[in-house]
């Protein structure tokens, strides 16, 4: 049977792990592992491809490739939709709209996505539970320039990022990870205590260059961001 | 020119960011593709593959290619070694050795790493700054009986990552962000205020299937892990 990229790329992972092709030491050119593994160049060329992908190798173009002195670590996290979240762990899903009003962008959300003086956006605050506990508390800024139909939307039985995503399901987004505290609003409707220590996600997201919504979720105490790498 | 998998790829995202291929379409087969952008079909096969890996399209490989009804977002946090963070913030970094001891590990750090009863470990605790300012606390136990080496090792000018980077490079890992809040020895480490809350990071590493170390870092008030999708 051929040969394919993930035997290669099995093989050259295991001299690595076992110190058999030493960090900083030079990789054998494509065309010689080709010839060592009796396979398509192509094929080569795609299993060192992941290999750089996953941070193992570093690939030049002039002086070829090298195992990386140190692995480039990076964790992926899945960021679902709560509900899917929530149901991927085996537990109801309930949605609930807390606030909802049309206002002037505040000046730190203005700041913080990027608006004009006096635009207009739709503010919303949201939770959502599992199993009748709660799970996240939502406070969401949608840019009513970019998303004039989020105006007059019902938000009472259908969350915000469901309706962003059915609205523009590809946007570009950047997302920060942080340790908050309870507030006694937050307290109360996480169900903790004022003080407790709180896992936030802050969320930008823009279309095509523009800014379309801000939101910062806060998570139930406890809550924990897993990956592995 | 010949059309690059990259052009295949942005022109395929444009139509579905534009709406012309809708969430939970049928995408055409990479035969057509292939003749629609007069390219070879591995070219297509590329493309195809990275937007199924963006989390854009969903590949079958009985009934074709299908626009994703709601995009699979990942976010990657690159996870570096502290210095390497800490100086490409283009800050002075500084290490210290808190505490060092070689002891049976006591019955949660057996637990978490799975290993036996009895079995020893070295336990370090350190900090490490940025311009002399407190930036992460390190709590960190490392399995003598995978890493003998480490009982004698000398962690008080070099750090237990970098040591472990430069012995076990190539390790699996599972990783976990988490909030939690000051306690008195962590306030005064870390410079701030008993109660406030903290972005913890816990990762266990093992290194064929064997557990070699798990370390909980606690970082300075207010640090955020940023990404982009």
């Amino acid at each position: 049977m051929a040969v394919t990229y993930r035997d290669i790329k099995a093989d050259i992972l295991g001299k690595i792990t076992r110190g058999e092709w030493k960090p900083g030491s030079l990789i054998p050119g494509e065309l010689e592992l080709a010839e060592t593994y009796g396979s398509a160049r192509a094929t080569v060329n795609r299993a060192m491809r992941e290999l750089a992908e996953d941070g193992i190798i570093e690939r030049k173009r002039k002086s070829g490739s090298r195992v990386r002195l140190s692995p480039l670590r990076q964790a992926r996290f899945d960021i679902p939709i709560v509900r899917r979240e929530i149901e991927e762990r085996g537990a109801a899903y309930r949605y609930a709209l807390v606030e909802s009003e049309v206002v002037r962008a505040p000046d730190w959300v203005r700041a913080r996505m990027g608006l004009s003086p006096g635009e207009t956006v739709r503010h919303l605050v949201c939770l959502h539970f599992a199993d009748g506990t709660p799970y996240q508390h939502e406070d969401r800024w949608i840019n009513l320039a970019v998303l004039p139909q989020a105006r007059d939307a019902d938000f009472r039985s259908e969350g915000p990022n469901e309706w962003l995503v059915a609205h523009i399901p590809f946007s570009e987004a950047e997302i920060s990870i942080s340790a908050t505290v309870a507030d006694a609003t937050l307290a109360a409707h996480l169900a903790c205590a004022a003080g407790d220590p709180l896992l936030q996600i802050e969320r930008s997201t823009r279309w095509h260059g523009r800014a379309v919504t801000y939101v910062r979720l806060v998570h139930h105490r406890g809550h924990r961001m897993t990956a592995r790498y």
